[in-house]
């Protein structure tokens, strides 16, 4: 009997690929291997939870241990890898009992995600400073941010939890202020959240606008809600420390302290690669583990999916570093097929991506910044219009804003943005579709999307805007 | 000095070439004869004006006729082109003012529209009794629904709506029971509108389903809707008459008279073609102008754009029928453009199409019914599924059923629908795109659609859909 399939990470990206492989190849062992106590949740769902919209930590759970056992998946948390040899086709295992074994694999799977970056932030050790890392900092900021007499316990119902750390947290004082650093997803989400709990929030974004993969015309349509909703928006306003010892009493920019009750650190993740070190394994982008278009790193009989690895980009078709959930499930669920013996390609990644601000939806897709499309050849011409998301005759009809991005000689579509109140996240889709297609901005401009007064009005704002960009072009 | 380019037809096609036309050849004459005293307005707009969510009968007007003398173009209403010669390349034009005379052509282009099929239903000369054909029915429909002491003038706030006839329907009883005939668009958004306005609402439909083009999923979801909102839906049930002499008293269907003091018919559309009787122009599919890839039709220098004319299929590429806004308007622009001396494809249709029933949102495109496709040679293969339209935990998601239809051989995606209550018609979109780029269903399946909880869950239904129906066909 060959050795197993091992598996290491317990989410997306790992679980996916176990479950596959387990339908696939019914009768090769697989072994997951999970650090932690939590296996496969909802990521993106946290802020959410922390919002209250979500009632209990457990809807934030996709599958269960038991579940997993069920597929007849071997799954064992507190068990950490920390070295990977090659040669020897094995890996080194620590329990979280403090016991360690070599286990060996036929193929190995390295979905160990990515962990949140704090660059000259450390929030270790300083109570009401967090990053949005995983379910325990999910939970704790829940309980941080309730009053001691009325936090409820029951809303971190999962027997994973940190149960200590969640009453030592119900238990402070709770915040009034909070600054959050950090203007990209988790800080226009966390925004959201916070003033759900009835915070003011003050958002620090580094740049002049927030959620720089999302351009400009997002950006500002964004801050400009947040505003609307009683969020403070600090941008081109680079923090440069938390303040306080034991506890956040706040954040210092331009030489003054802004004080907080409540600091939410997002400046960004890292993959979590240390498995690796010493094994020579290529590392792509963001110092992701290369993985080509089977999942493959280039140690052989070795696998990469998820947010550690690097996927080829539909428009540079170069590997790129783009974490995002969708992929870790495509991309290790085709991992799972192939190892079972069913080659199949994972798929590029678009960077398509929606975020929700209040009443706004925005969602980017490709080269959106100029930066960006000349770093990898191309010159970039854009145009961003403004139209109805409906046919103005019909109620709700309301701007959206739609940026599309070309190349200057062959006229294809590399990127584009769309923000607005109305069905307008979903409609990025049509965009990540084009561009997966190679479309040129006059196949665009003709094709037949839906219209209906409720819906759209005749020209979609996409159609508007790929117009309006292949008449620059025309110029151009 | 060439003769003018002539436009038949002064809605959404018509105008839109003109308009086109006028600014990429501004030294050439422009004609558009209308026969009525209306232009482009918004026929998708009436049954929502019925339905009082548009206030007034303006607000669905597009463009006035001043608005057309200012963009330089001879717009002349209340003239009737009746024949064309095309050997001396002129058409013979009837006033309503009971002149006529031959007008010299140097492009010409028919874009005269489609009016409603009655079939059997003859609704002339019997009051309550009605097509949805034009503004002036629209009018009509809204006095005649209110009681006649209710009705307020300034609805239908257009001079040139036919005031007589509006006025004689407000005078008349208001009725309590509507009966539809026809459960296609028109049937359904007419039965959405008549609740609004508290009506008693039958629609009867020949088939086993409503909405035939979007196929069984579809329509029996929207069935559902219709029938939780208070409509009753009579499915298989072909209406054999109308009931009445002066005023509508019912319709008969199975030897019985359903007794309604308001009919709706809407049983399709046909195209206007009759000004080229005789000519030997080429008909295609449901007796429409046959047009190439520029608008052409068989006699030279003649176009024909919008309802009236064929427009080539974006998955058989054969000349189809599919009467629709967004490809009147495209298709138009085209052909002024190519006149004005810029020779631009009019593109495919898709035969993409949204529809709203009260709270439920429905998609179609490309070749839904599986003898439509068998009909141009594809062997299809089908599944329907049902997703949820966000993450499960997030509040609103509500469940989607996508249908992906695809050829055996080829695994070719040929069309698809989408029905549900959350963001399901703009989805379509998607859809439509992959379409239009041949893109097969494992292509599909691999698509970068958007993620994030409020808006969509990890797997967008439309690949939940393609991943079912790759694993169908890989068994098929």
């Amino acid at each position: 009997m060959s050795d197993p399939f091992v598996v290491v990470g317990g989410d997306a990206a790992g679980l996916s690929a176990a479950s596959k492989f387990r339908r696939e190849a019914p009768d090769r062992e697989v072994v997951v291997f999970e650090k932690g106590r939590w296996i496969s949740y909802a990521y993106c769902g946290m802020p959410y939870f922390i919002e209250g919209r979500v009632e209990r930590l457990s809807n934030l759970l996709s599958l269960s241990p038991s579940e997993v056992a069920e597929r007849g998946i071997d799954l064992r948390r507190g068990h950490e890898v920390v070295a990977v040899d090659p040669e020897e086709k094995t890996v080194r295992v620590e329990t979280a009992d403090g016991d360690s074994f070599e286990q060996p694999y036929g193929d190995l799977l390295v979905a160990t995600g990515a962990r949140a970056a704090t660059g000259p932030f450390d929030v270790r050790g300083m109570d009401g400073a967090f990053t949005l890392h995983n379910m325990d900092t999910a939970a704790a900021i829940d309980a941080y941010i309730a009053e001691p007499d009325a936090y409820d316990p029951s809303r971190a119902d999962v027997s994973a939890v940190d149960r200590e750390r969640v009453e030592r947290n119900a238990a402070m004082p709770a915040p009034e202020t909070a600054a959050i650093v950090g203007g990209g997803y988790v800080g226009v989400e966390m925004a959201e959240a916070l003033s759900g709990r009835d915070l003011d929030v003050h958002v620090f974004q580094r740049s002049d606008h927030l959620l720089p993969p999302f351009g400009e015309a997002v950006g500002e349509r964004v801050e400009a809600e947040l505003v609307d909703k009683g969020v403070t928006v600090h941008t081109g306003c680079p923090v440069e420390a938390l303040v306080g010892e034991d506890r956040i009493e706040g954040v210092t920019f331009d030489g003054e302290t802004f004080p907080a009750e409540l600091a939410i650190v997002g400046v960004g993740i890292r993959p979590n690669t240390e498995l690796l070190d010493g094994t020579g394994v290529g590392l792509g982008e963001g110092g992701a583990i290369s993985a080509d278009e089977y999942g493959r790193t280039t140690l052989p009989d070795v696998y990469a999916a998820g947010d550690c690895a690097t996927a080829r980009h539909a428009v540079t078709g170069e590997a790129t570093w783009v974490p995002l959930g969708l992929t870790a499930n495509r991309v290790g669920r085709a991992v799972g097929a192939t190892v079972a013996g069913d080659p199949t390609p994972v798929g590029d990644t678009a960077g398509t991506a929606v975020v929700k601000a209040f009443e706004m939806e925005a969602g980017r897709v490709g080269l959106v910044e100029d930066e960006a499309a000349r770093a990898v050849g191309f010159d970039p011409v854009r145009e961003t219009i403004t139209a109805g998301s409906r046919s103005g005759y019909y109620p709700g009809a309301s701007p959206t804003d739609v940026t599309l991005v070309a190349d200057r000689a062959t006229r294809r579509l590399i990127g584009g943005s769309i923000v607005g109140a109305d069905r307008a996240a979903i409609r990025i889709d049509t965009l990540a579709t084009a561009l997966e297609a190679d479309m040129t901005v006059p196949e665009v401009e003709r094709l037949d999307l839906a219209y209906a007064p409720p819906f759209s009005p005749v020209w979609d704002p996409v159609l508007v805007a790929a117009k309006v960009l292949d008449g620059t072009l025309d110029e151009a």
